[in-house]
């Protein structure tokens, strides 16, 4: 089965919202392992809308779409549907009475407008919207179906998880699985260098990379009979990648680096505090997303003055003149004064310049040091960033958290 | 001149990422005055690709595509592009240098795949990205013209601002001038309640709401032959919404939340420090995000522990124990408690149960307390939030931010 997406709404057209539904059909479709080649944006206009449902139907036999059915004139995409299918719109009893009921519900009037949103061809499925007044349907002829979704995402999430999903699933005979490995430490090109050869040779399970915010992931996916059948393909693939990349793959499918980061601390019983300049609480920000961290979260600091700096980490006078805030003795006198001054075993520390201004011809803008003291033995990382404040701020963050986990890996 | 928008990769298509690289061009493309009528999303496949760029160039005369503009095999706009438009593809040298330049800068290695991000038809004119290695390009001929944006959207923001919209602005008549406006502390049905007739008047300027992350924005549209007219038409209704909404206005077009309370206190010449409990360093590190807080920013404190607010804020024993941790008394006292231990005019704090343990009847999650100090008068604002942890703790930064706002405006 090929599928498309069509989504219809002049909101998304012009960019007033980001489609976030095409998103999350994609997302399904592609786990039910249905094939999807493209997706189209169109605009509340019958004629353009037409003529997208034409384009699609002679690439795929199933389009989905969402937007359109809401009360208004502008709403249009059942009416244009209906006459793609060559089939009337009539009143449907059982949806008029709920869009009754649902009115009654919420304590609100229903106004003529919302009788057009109980008309469906009279053998399409209507497809229930547990969250909202417009029903979805689906109408289809011998070769081509197209399943018709509110535009509101949390109307149309549930009633494609709940009505269309299982629909769906009843003709699929494949199923798809798929693995992420999350992976932090070395850039896209070379984790590409490195697996090169098993990119060309992919073929059944795939694998895709995709790189953002300093991470890059490694999707894959296996086509197969069975879940168990699946999973045994991916599992000598996934092997191999970890034994070439390891230890940068720092996690599999849903999480982030700051989960494993704590959940690795909480692991190897350990307290930790941070100490933070420029990131200015960024770090401890992002560990302490994580639920359950408040047992091994000491404290954070925000020393972004040098007597803040002295005051709470201890940091020698004498070393903020010789070597400057931003330097590696800083980092380091930072690193171990906060883990002293919070009894914790980790202290981590950062100091930088993350511009606009500051920098200098010896110190420019994008120099960040960070500090690790764990039980007593500090380490000092130096970067050279390129970048705007935020994205140097960023960055920091994410490599002081990989270079914690790369050092929490060794005890 | 009429547009699409062409957005390459699997990953987007597979609903692995959202597509905002779209929304984003949409609302440049509506600003600028040309019209769009579809969006396509197509994967990293060069038949289906050039399919696309058929149906799009038959309905537009400018197509705009991101992605595909990296050093992997996959990656082939360039490529599709040149061939679409019968060109071939050369070494340009500015660009090489550009490239190997930026490898050294990041102290990495460029490796052979790089090469082909710096190859381009003779006659394009290249988009210069200055934060990353893909440069895009403008390919065209008589009648069509194609835009080439790399994927990474930070990337092609930065390269569309500065490289292809000024490009673009020179084929449009009319100008299209907008001014947003900021608005924190009321929801966007209240917004709406109480311009309700503005908004149904429109005409020329026009006005679009729109609600995000506990923000509500306002963008007001005039079309007009100068920048000048289109301001003028601006202007009275810019100053009718002001009129009705202010205070909750905190600013316009570009800036955020954090920025506009930065300036305040630098403006009003006010020290501040932070101490978060639940909020773990998250108001800290937007303040910091704001260059030149230094001048102001003291302390931040991460006081997770009851010890630490004891130690580090003065928070009396016998509050902790009579009133809790999540209590009106302890945010007060740790208000205070930061002002007085860092000599700063501002203390803010934060203590609250984000979830998604740690709740009780009495105190369910989502209860928080934030406390502001200011030259030592205290008020304190009790929130009780709805979501996951990772919302509670944005929604309460923007409160408390916004808070100390509004505390300031009076001082």
């Amino acid at each position: 089965m090929k599928a498309e997406i069509l989504c219809v709404g002049t909101e998304i057209l012009l960019g007033d919202i980001v489609n976030t539904n095409a998103q999350f059909l994609a997302k399904e479709l592609a786990d039910l392992g249905i094939c999807i080649y493209y997706q189209t944006v169109v605009g509340d206009n019958p004629d353009r809308l037409k003529e997208a449902l034409k384009i699609a139907f002679s690439r795929a036999d199933l389009v989905i779409t969402t937007g359109g059915l809401g009360p208004t004139k502008d709403d249009l995409t059942k009416e244009v549907c209906a006459e793609f299918f060559n089939q009337k719109l009539e009143v449907n009893e059982e949806s008029m009475n709920y869009i009754k009921e649902y009115f009654k519900s919420q304590n609100k009037n229903m106004v003529k407008s919302n009788e057009k949103q109980a008309c469906f061809p009279k053998d399409s499925i209507i497809l229930k919207n547990d969250c909202g007044t417009a029903p979805g349907c689906i109408i289809k002829d011998d070769n081509n179906t197209v399943m018709l979704f509110p535009g509101p995402p949390r109307e149309m999430i549930h009633m494609f998880k709940n009505y269309a999903k299982p629909y769906l699933q009843k003709y699929q005979k494949d199923i798809f699985e798929s693995k992420t490995l999350r992976i932090c430490g070395i850039g896209e090109s070379s984790v590409e260098d490195q697996i090169q050869d098993l990119i060309e040779g992919q073929t059944n399970p795939t694998i895709a990379p995709y790189a953002k915010n300093s991470e890059v992931t490694l999707r894959i996916t296996a086509r197969a009979s069975s879940k168990k059948e699946a999973k045994d393909l991916i599992e000598p693939l996934k092997n191999e990648i970890y034994s070439r990349l390891a230890p940068f793959v720092y996690g599999e499918d849903d999480t982030c680096l700051e989960f494993e980061v704590a959940k690795m601390i909480i692991n190897k019983n350990l307290t930790i505090s941070t100490a933070e300049s420029c990131t200015g609480g960024l770090i401890a920000s992002k560990l302490i997303n994580y639920p359950g961290i408040s047992s091994v979260f000491n404290e954070g600091m925000v020393t972004y003055t040098n007597e803040s700096k002295m005051k709470r980490l201890g940091v020698k006078k004498e070393t903020l003149e010789k070597y400057g805030a931003v330097s590696e003795q800083t980092a380091t006198e930072m690193a171990m004064g906060v883990a002293k001054n919070t009894k914790s075993n980790i202290g981590i520390s950062v100091t930088g310049i993350a511009g606009p201004g500051g920098g200098s011809e010896q110190k420019p803008v994008g120099l960040v040091y960070i500090g690790i003291c764990i039980n007593g033995v500090t380490k000092v990382k130096q970067l050279n960033l390129k970048g705007d404040r935020n994205r140097i701020r960023n960055i920091t963050a994410i490599t002081a958290l990989n270079f914690l986990r790369l050092e929490c890996l060794n005890i």
